[in-house]
């Protein structure tokens, strides 16, 4: 594989600060090193010297729309600055002062010459920063050392050479947990070879587990894991260790199937040939800093610790279709009712982060063809900005056909490849992993794909048994247990201008009437939703969710201009609507939400989910409120997902599954705005044919 | 473009006789032009000299079942032939005598040196057979000269240099047609310029119709077309031709921006660079005759008059997957409601053929890469063999990442790219397009693929109007009314051999006991299908239909080997179950459909389509016998579509609307297929670094 040491190609502005366009010029610019540097100086700067902290987030405040969105229409429309003041940059840091125990939230005004302090406060003790890879190594190597746990593990008879491993989850919530307490959940592992650093260790999970202290670094609270369809956890109290060790591992034969590292199995043996994607007069999109321009679509594109990938100010043809898109929310809620497995679920962005769990993405490997690479800043636990090199990868795919007609008269055809600009991003929670992608097209639609791959979570089952009432024994031993992955996409959208409305559409039979004498004719219901609600997905009743700018018609049929979401059709969440895991997912309990639009209300679960105890969420902020949407600043959230019943094909690494979500024109434009592309020719494709070799 | 004479590549055995192998050795070999010339000679030779024919299809009978099955498996197997008869080869003949009156079906017996005519007889009065362009372009040309029309036309006064154009469409049947009588509907539109023959005449819909004689190639009835929501047609009587002449349309201005081919426009306004595929070192397939080997699959491709490209025995790694996948009916039936709109309503497989209506697929043009193209043979009206070139293309496409997992702890990433192997067919149904693919993937499924692209049928509306009840307005004066696309992909399982039974399941929530105290838990619900019936689409309920093999258990967790159907979720059909519409597509009316299997059940809407008058389809065949399936030689059919309502964005040529379904392993293999593919490696892609240009 490349290293990653091949691929560093930064974005224009942000390798430092000297030649930096004027804050107008960047208005939606990720955050840079200097202001990650300025925000923790200050911080650092109101404590007593020596004071230890621990900066677990610096990143930008979203410009307020209603300061922003001036700017941005002159910039558009190419005429001079408004005389409304352009809107401040500020920082945001959520950061530890004495080990994970009092956590803190400041802002910091970034925008002039010298940062200031505008808010410094000690959060609740029940809000809880994000749970990164760094922490959980942490918890990984103090557990390990517990004097209880090394007791525990002494009892094993682990074969010669293993290694114990530990996979800490953030703790879901439930009655029994005081959410004051910052907690993990270690889930313990074997790794058969300690010297083989990828051996997969979810292959023979341990039948213990713990609580595990972050603040004092120390087990609480030791279990025994059920084995069994209707059995729940065990403690363990401290005098019971050696009499309750885990059957002795000495005899279990480690299999090389359970391997999904190439150096750890016998090498490929399907080979494809070589295939490359060449494009000799480079690409057709244009960037600069974090401005794409490709094929009359222009955008930015953001970063940050939570949402990873974030796009804004998306114009075609410069006119107003998106004012942002951002994955707003995720979340895995994990089916085993068995203790302590309901506390298995995870919200990927709140509780760790998508921009902090992003790969770095090599030439070659994770993208293929002419790429532009995005780099970002996060900070490390000092407070200094820690670059993340390769976060977001651009490029130009060929996706089959766009168009074709055949005059079958004359049989001369007219063609159009679809050609389309993908921008990925990986990120890495865990054992799992998601590819999450904006792609464009060349006929006005916006698509935003989700890959699930990784390994599936496993829990242990006896030796020997095939069978569970709660998942799919996936390897002797290790059971991969049912559960379901929720996506929030936020859309926040600006059809031709700010002021939309939403209207959802079935389509219906017309009644047999003098006017249908043949029954064969339907006609379309559309309902406009009047406040902030909900609604699920109807493909049987063609249920199709428009936005639409009532104000902006189109010439040729006078229907109000709009852009579709196509909903990826899925299953709601399956929780009991009063558990824990639905109240603290409220997203998931709908397909689509509609919201006015609030500055920072970007997040479908509110703004903190670790340890979350729920009901703060999209249903509450719509019950509290019920505000007028109808031809105003709306935003459509759209939950969907997957319930994943694991097959054995998900094993040692699952093929991904794919999601995918389409923003579509309907009455947009005047006519297919991929009419004059150039035909597809062999000139240009250069094709070849086969002969058998 | 490519000339399509650059592209002409056969497939092995398609040449000619001379080195063909042994029936045995292409037991799924397509006709042969020899056998053609041999059936429609044998038939001649019934009739006395100077007898008028017309050929409609000459085409292979597909082998009985159980007459194959033991000779494909011994193939498989790689053991010696068994003692039972090789299937024979038999040929089916549709042909015309004296006109297209007297309708014949003859069978013959091509199996050895001379053919044997084993059943020739005339068929009852109300089967026709397929419309085919020959049969469009010759009803436009006696239609355009009969006097009838003639007079109509020149009330028009239509602008110097133009041309009157038909679409003829096939017979809807409605109470009011003798079903016995062949008979064509002509549509007419205006085409600006004579000269431009490859102008868009659908943009100028003329406002009568007429039904045409297809035997005695004359007018029967001219009609009025409704112009406004709620008319009907009205008949105009020959007398009053003139005085009920259509508007003049010499003052219509011929709007550019109609047009969709690139030579009637002002040229490409945004061009994308040229993307190339590249394989160096050739492509991991490898074809002999008309079976295809990739990356483990092996299959036959076959090809027919109408379901044009077939699927047959499908392996992978030597398994039994499938013995035949098909698209085996399309219908689209229009929703305006309006006379006579409510006969538009097309089977494009049955009533036109997908075979007949395949596109040559010129290199660099409809595929991108290294292609091979495949060549079939159909009969020409005299019986002769008639080459269709290139009508199917197969390559390689990269599809992104297939898997991949980022140990956090060593950063170390191990991914493998996503290739797939494609199988595209074109069709051309007059306005329309259906670009068809199925694409093999290295992680064990099979994908189907519909793109709907072509131009969209209009119907005239005043001019200046702008909406319609029915429709969407596309251009002035053209309405493009509201229809549903149907597809019925026939999937004729062998999951590990041929008794196999169809399990439908659901994901539901457990009910909250000790079991579950948190009220998180959910589980899978299994229904088996005993007997033929239906099912349809629910993805709230994550509705799944699986094809097992109850006696072939997964060496890990002893669950019965499947691949899981998942459906395309879409609509169903809005006409009234008792109208013509319905009636005659049976198989519209739900998702899925599990029948017992049957030699020569190919086609859902039975086989006769053209002007058929309903109840022959599915449905018809399972109330009629209701058979066990569990456990047995299951097919299942699905039926999926799209509810077209369309946007001014499809005119005036259709960006692609994508339908895919897919047939997924589930326990079928012990672990992921694709653990043992090479890593992805920039040796291998020679990706480039984006620098600005």
């Amino acid at each position: 594989m490349a290293s990653a040491s091949s691929c560093c190609h930064n974005g224009d502005d942000r390798g430092g600060s000297s030649d930096l366009p004027a804050p107008e010029q960047r208005p939606l610019g990720s955050i840079l090193p200097e202001e990650i540097r300025q925000t923790s100086s200050l911080i650092r700067a109101q404590f007593t010297p020596g004071t230890a902290f621990a900066f677990r987030v610096i990143s930008l405040v979203e410009p307020r729309k209603a300061e922003l969105k001036p700017h941005l229409e002159a910039l558009r429309r190419g005429i001079g600055r408004p005389d409304t003041p352009f809107p401040a940059r500020i920082t945001f840091a959520h950061y530890y002062v004495a080990g994970p125990k009092d956590f803190y939230r400041a802002y910091v005004d970034v925008s002039g010459k010298s940062a200031k302090l505008i808010v410094n406060e000690k959060l609740d003790a029940k809000r809880h920063a994000i749970s990164d890879p760094a922490e959980m190594m942490r918890a990984e190597k103090a557990c390990l050392n517990d004097p209880l746990i090394v007791k525990q593990i002494s009892q094993l008879s682990l074969p010669s050479g293993s290694q114990v491993m530990i996979d800490p989850w953030t703790y879901a919530t439930d009655e029994k947990l005081d959410v004051e307490k910052r907690t993990l959940i270690c889930y313990f592992y074997l790794k058969g070879n300690a010297s083989e650093v990828d051996a997969n260790h979810y292959a023979y999970p341990l039948d213990f587990y713990c609580h595990f202290d972050m603040v004092n670094l120390k087990v609480v609270k030791l279990f025994r894991l059920p084995k069994k369809d209707f059995e729940h956890e065990v403690e363990i109290k401290q005098d019971e260790v050696q009499s309750a060790a885990a059957a002795p591992w000495g005899t279990v034969s480690l299999d090389r199937q359970n391997e999904y590292h190439p150096d750890l199995r016998s090498g490929p043996k399907k080979i494809p040939t070589p295939l490359r994607v060449v494009q000799p007069d480079g690409p057709s999109f244009r960037i600069t800093g974090n401005v794409v321009e490709w094929m009359g679509w222009k955008f930015h594109v953001g970063f940050n610790y939570r949402e990873g990938m974030t796009l804004h100010n998306i114009t075609l043809d410069g006119r107003n279709t998106f004012y942002r898109l951002a994955l707003s929310e995720m979340f895995v809620p994990y089916a085993d009712p068995r203790a302590p497995y309901h506390r298995k679920a995870a919200f990927d962005l709140g509780s760790n982060g998508a921009g902090v769990c992003a790969n770095n993405l090599a030439l070659g490997c994770d993208c293929l063809g002419l790429i532009k690479y995005f780099d970002a800043h996060l900070t490390d636990i000092n407070g200094n900005p820690r670059v993340m090199k390769n976060v977001i990868c651009c490029h130009e795919v060929d996706d089959g056909l766009l168009w074709k007609h055949l005059n079958f008269r004359t049989q001369k055809a007219a063609l159009v490849r679809s050609r389309t600009l993908v921008l990925q991003s990986i990120i890495t929670v865990s054992n799992y992993e998601y590819i999450l992608a904006f792609i464009f097209d060349t006929a006005g639609a916006i698509h935003y794909e989700v890959r699930a791959t990784g390994i599936v979570s496993t829990v242990p089952i006896e030796q020997g048994v095939k069978s569970s009432a709660h998942g799919t024994v996936v390897a002797d031993g290790a059971m991969a247990p049912y559960h379901q992955h929720f996506f929030n996409l936020r859309i926040d959208p600006a059809i031709d201008g700010h002021e939309n409305s939403v209207v959802v559409e079935e389509t219906v039979p017309l009644p047999i009437n003098e006017g249908n004498p043949q029954g064969i004719g339907y006609h379309v219901k559309q309902e406009v939703i009047e406040k902030e609600g909900f609604a699920d997905i109807d493909p049987l009743k063609n249920r199709v969710f428009k936005i639409i700018n009532p104000s902006s018609r189109n010439p040729v049929n006078d229907k109000p201009v709009a852009y579709a979401v196509v909903p990826f059709n899925s299953q709601l969440i399956l929780a009991n609507p009063n558990s824990f895991h639905a109240r603290r997912s409220e997203f998931a309990l709908h397909s689509m939400w509609f919201t006015k639009y609030h500055d920072d209300e970007l997040y479908a679960s509110g703004e903190w989910t670790n340890q979350s105890a729920g009901d703060e969420g999209i249903l509450t902020w719509i019950k509290g409120r019920n505000e007028e949407i109808d031809n105003g600043d709306v935003v459509v959230w759209h939950t969907f997902g997957t319930t994943h019943n694991p097959r054995v094909e998900d094993w040692p690494v699952m093929p991904v599954d794919k999601l995918q979500v389409t923003l579509k024109p309907v009455n947009f434009f005047p006519r297919n705005p991929a009419i004059d592309l150039p035909m597809s020719t062999q000139k240009d494709n250069d094709s070849k044919l086969y002969s058998r070799m």
